[in-house]
C-alpha cells in the first residue's frame, strides 16, 4: 500500500520465453518505477502444449513521462505482439461500486464503514435493494437509495431497472451484499466478472438456499463463505476468496448465522477490495488472485 | 441460543465433593429444566490445598414456579452453604452497554449493525466519546451522544464526567470501542470486570502505543488483537478474547492496520457477547469463558 | 488432563427434568469427585416433543469405595430408570488401537511418534496394510505387521482376514490412516463406531477419489481434511473433526496434496484422541464431541 | 511446485529503474524460461532515500544453454553493476541437513516421515542429540547418530564439537528440531542464516524457557511457535514463520505442551522448506519470504 499515486498493468496472454524482459525493458525504457510486481505461470491444461501468462505491475504515475492515454498508446504494440490481454488503470479515479442489499444490514454497514473511513478509496453512487429497510440508513450517509421490488413476476423487468440504474451512474462494479435474489441471466450475462456475490457457505458445499441449514443437518465442524463472481449459473461462479470458522454440536443454526455473518462481511470485503485494487484475473473459471 | 425465556445462574466456589449434585439438586427439586451447563474445576494453585469451581447454568424461566426476586431467595442458603459468590440474569432484561469512541468508526459501525439487527439484544443508552466525528452516525440511530473531550490536563475531571454519565444512565459495561485513551486509575478502579477494551494487538506482546509499528519492526508473521477487561494497569488486564491474521513482507505498516481492524472489530463483539450472556468469570487475572 | 486415574461415564437418554441432579446426586451419594463435566442438550427434531441429552462424566478413580464393576451394578438401576445407553472407561486401561495404512506414510510416522512419546497412551497390537512398505518401520518398533493385499477380486476375503486380526488381538478401534481402500460393507457394518478415516477433503465437498484433483479444478481457496466414522455409505459418516489450510493460485495439485497432508494427519490424530478419551457421542449421523 | 530441473536465482540490491528489465533481460537473451518470480521492494527505511529490492527467479535448467558454472560467470558482471548480493541453486543438488534433537521427539518424527517421503528431498548427512534417545530411531533409517553430551561446563568443546560434525559432513543448514540447548555464541556466529530454531511460543512474547507455562499464567487464549533463524540473541533472531492455536481455560499447561507440539513441527517444517528452496531472504532482522 502506497500513499504515491500509481498506475496498474494487469495482462494476461500465452506463455512465452522473454515476457517478463519485454514488458519490464518497456517500463524501463521509460523510466517507469515498478512498485508492486505479481506474475504468475498457469502449467498447460490437458492437450495444451503452452501455458497462459498472468501478471500485474504497480507503476508510479510520476515516474514515466506521460499520461494513461499516451501509455495506453505506446503499450498497446508491444501487448498486440504478445498477443495480450490487458488494461491499465489509475489508482487516482475511484472506482464507483454500486451495493444491491436485502433485508440483513451485516455486508451493507461494513461496507459503508470501511467507505467512511476511506480504507475503500470508492464512489458509492447508489444503493440497490428489493425492500426499503435501509433507505434512512443509506440515504443519511448521502448516498442515493433505489427500492426495485422484486417478484416471481416482475424478475425481467426488475434486474432491466437495476442495470438501467447501474449504467446511468456508470457502475464498475456491482456487490451483492447478502442480497438474496436470483439474479436474471440478462443481467448475470451482461457483466462477466463485474458482477460479485458473498454465498454464505464455503462453496462447493452447500449450494443455494438455506446453507447454514444443511451444514447443520450435515454435522461440519467448520461453516463458511465464499466471495465469487456472479454467473448465470448458480454459485458456480469463479472464487474470488473464502474462509471458515469453527463450530461444535452445541450451536444451533441461529448461532452459524450470527458466526456466518462474521465471515460473511470479512471476506466479501476483502475478495472486493482484491477487485478494486485489479489483483483479479479470471482464468476459464477460476481466478488469478494476487494478493 | 434459545427464543424462550431463561435465567442464567454464573457462579464459583471452593472445590468439593458434591457441588454439583447440590445445585443440580436444588433446581431439579423446583422442576427447573437446564438448557445448557457448563462447568469446570480450576485445579489448585501452587501452596493450595483444594482448586475453584465455576458454573454456569441457563435455565427455562418457565419451568421455575418463582420470579428471580424468589429465586434469589431461596438458593441463598445453599450459596451461602457452600460459599459461593452467585448471581442471576433474567435474558429478558437488556444488559446497558455505554460505548466510549475516539476518531475510528470501525468498531462502532460494527457494533450498531449487531445491535441495529438485534444480533446483540442490548440497550446502548449513550455513546461517549472525546471528539464529535461520530455525533451525526449515532443521532441518526436514536442514540445520545456526549461529546467528552480528553486533554492531558483535565483527565480527572473528564473521567469524573464519563462515570457520571455511565451512572446516569445506569449503564451495565463499558466498551471501549477503540477509545485510544488510557482512562483515569479511578475509573478503572469503580468497575472491576466491568469495562471492555479492544487492544490492537496478540497480548501480551506490543503493549501500549503504536502495537502495528511494534509487529511491523518485528517482523512477525501474524498479527492480532486482544478483547480484555480493564485495570488499572495498562493492557494487563484478564484476558476474555484473542485472535490473529495472517500477514507477510509485502505488507506495510498501513496495511496491518487495515487487516488489523478485521480481527478487532470480530474479538470485540464476541468477547462483548461473552460478557453479555454472563459466560465470562474472572478468576485473579485471568478469564474462564464458558463458550 | 490429570495425571491421577479417572473413570469416563459417557451417557445419552431422552431429555427430561432433573437429569444431571440424579446422576450427580448417584455420584455424591459416594463420595465421587467429578473431575471434568460435559452436558449437551440436543433440541428436539422435527417432529419430536423432546430432546436427547448427552453427558460425559470424569470421575477420580480413588474418590469411590468400589471398582467398575460394582459401580456399573449400582449404576444400572438408575441408568435403566432414566432410559440411558452408557459407558464407563477406567483410563488405567489401555485402549488397542489397530492401523490400516497403505503407501503413504505420513499419519503412521505421526500416529507412531504419538505412541512412542505416551502422548497417546494406547495399544498398538499391530499394523495392517495391503503393501508391505512401511514393515520394517512398524517391526522395528516392536510393533507385529501383517500384510493383506487387496485386489478387486478378494475384498471379501481380505476383509474378513483384517476382521480376524482386529479380533484376534481384541482391537478396540480400527483406524484407516490413509489407507486409501474402500472397506467391504461387512466390515463397516461389523463395527459401528469403531473404525475412524481420515478423507483427504473438506466433506461434504469432493468425496471420492482424488479430492486434491477435484479441488484445483474448482479453484476454491481453502483445502482441508475431515476425520469421519466410517460407514457403508462412502465418506458420509459421522464427521469427527475437520481442519483447514489457505492456498491459492500459485499451489499445484501437487503442492495442495503437500499442504494436505500436514491437515490431515492433525486432524486423524485430533479425531482419534477425542475417540480414545470417550469424548465423541454419535447421535443419528453427527457427533456430539466434548472437547 | 515442478518436476523438471531448475535453477533458483536469489538477490537483493538496492532498489532502482530497470532492474527486473536487465535481470530477466539477461535471461531471455539466453532464452531462459522462468517458472517462477517473485518479486519484493523494502521502502526506505528512516533515513534512507532508497529502499532495498529482493527477486526470486526459478529457471528450467534445460531451456539455458550453458550450466551453473558459466551461468554464474557470465551473470556475474551484470550483479556487479547493480550491487547485487545474490546467489543461483540447483533442484537437483540435495541440500543436507543437520538435525539436532534431544528427548522430544515430535519434531524427528516428522522431519523424517517428509524425507522418507521425499517431500523434502533432501540428505541428512546426520543427526546429532545430547541424549542417547533416539539413536535407534534414527540409525534404522540408515542416518549416522552422534552423541555430544551438553554439560553447563562443557559447552564450548561440545559446540565446537558439533561444528566439526557440521563441517565433516558439509552440512548446509542445521535444524534444531526441539534441541532445547543454548548455542554458544561462537557456533551462532559461525553460521548466519544457516541455524534454524523452533521456540515453542509466538515469539516475541514468552522468551527463554517454558513458555508454555507462561503462557497458561497470562492466560492467553490462543498458543503458538515460531520458526526462526538463530542469533547469538536468544529466541530474537529474524522470523521465519509462525503459527497459533486456538486453547480455552479448561486446558492445562499439559494441553498445551500437547496442542502445541502439533503447531511446533508443522511450522518448523514449513520455515524449514522455504529456507531449502531458497525462499527467505534476510533482511536486517526480518525476512521476506516468498511463499
Amino acid at each position: 500500500m502506497h500513499n504515491t499515486r500509481f498506475y496498474t498493468l494487469s495482462a494476461s496472454c500465452r506463455d512465452r520465453v522473454g515476457l517478463v524482459s519485454k514488458v519490464s525493458g518497456f517500463l524501463a525504457e521509460h523510466n517507469g518505477w515498478i512498485l508492486e510486481t505479481s506474475l504468475h505461470a498457469e502449467p498447460p491444461g490437458d492437450g495444451e502444449e503452452v501455458g497462459q501468462y498472468f501478471m500485474r505491475l504497480e507503476i508510479r504515475a510520476d515516474s514515466i513521462p506521460f499520461h494513461l492515454a499516451e501509455f495506453r498508446e505506446r503499450f498497446k504494440p508491444l501487448a498486440d505482439e504478445l498477443g495480450m490481454a490487458w488494461k491499465i488503470t489509475d489508482s487516482a479515479v475511484r472506482k464507483r461500486v454500486v451495493i444491491l442489499v436485502s433485508k440483513q444490514g451485516h455486508c451493507l454497514y461494513d461496507l459503508l464503514a470501511r467507505w467512511q473511513s476511506k480504507e475503500l478509496d470508492i464512489e458509492i453512487p447508489c444503493v440497490i435493494s428489493n425492500h426499503d429497510t435501509f433507505r434512512g440508513f443509506v440515504e443519511w450517509h448521502g448516498i442515493p437509495f433505489h427500492h426495485v421490488p422484486v417478484t416471481p413476476d416482475n424478475k425481467t423487468s426488475a434486474y432491466a431497472e437495476v442495470a438501467r440504474l447501474f449504467e446511468e451512474v456508470r457502475g464498475d462494479v456491482m456487490v451483492l451484499a447478502r442480497y438474496m435474489q436470483i439474479l436474471s441471466p440478462e443481467l448475470c450475462a451482461a457483466y462477466p466478472g463485474r458482477i460479485i456475490n458473498i454465498h454464505h457457505s464455503f462453496l462447493p458445499s452447500f449450494v443455494g438456499a438455506k446453507p447454514y441449514h444443511q451444514a447443520w443437518a450435515k454435522g461440519v465442524k467448520l461453516i463458511g463463505a465464499t466471495c465469487h463472481y456472479v454467473t448465470a449459473d448458480l454459485d458456480q461462479g469463479p472464487i474470488i476468496d473464502q474462509d471458515v470458522i469453527r463450530i461444535d454440536h452445541s450451536d444451533a443454526v441461529e448461532d452459524m448465522v450470527r458466526y456466518g455473518k462474521d465471515v460473511e462481511k470479512t471476506v466479501l470485503a476483502r475478495g472486493l477490495r482484491y477487485h478494486l485494487d485489479d489483483r483479479v484475473l479470471i482464468h476459464r473459471n477460476k481466478t488469478i488472485v494476487f494478493r
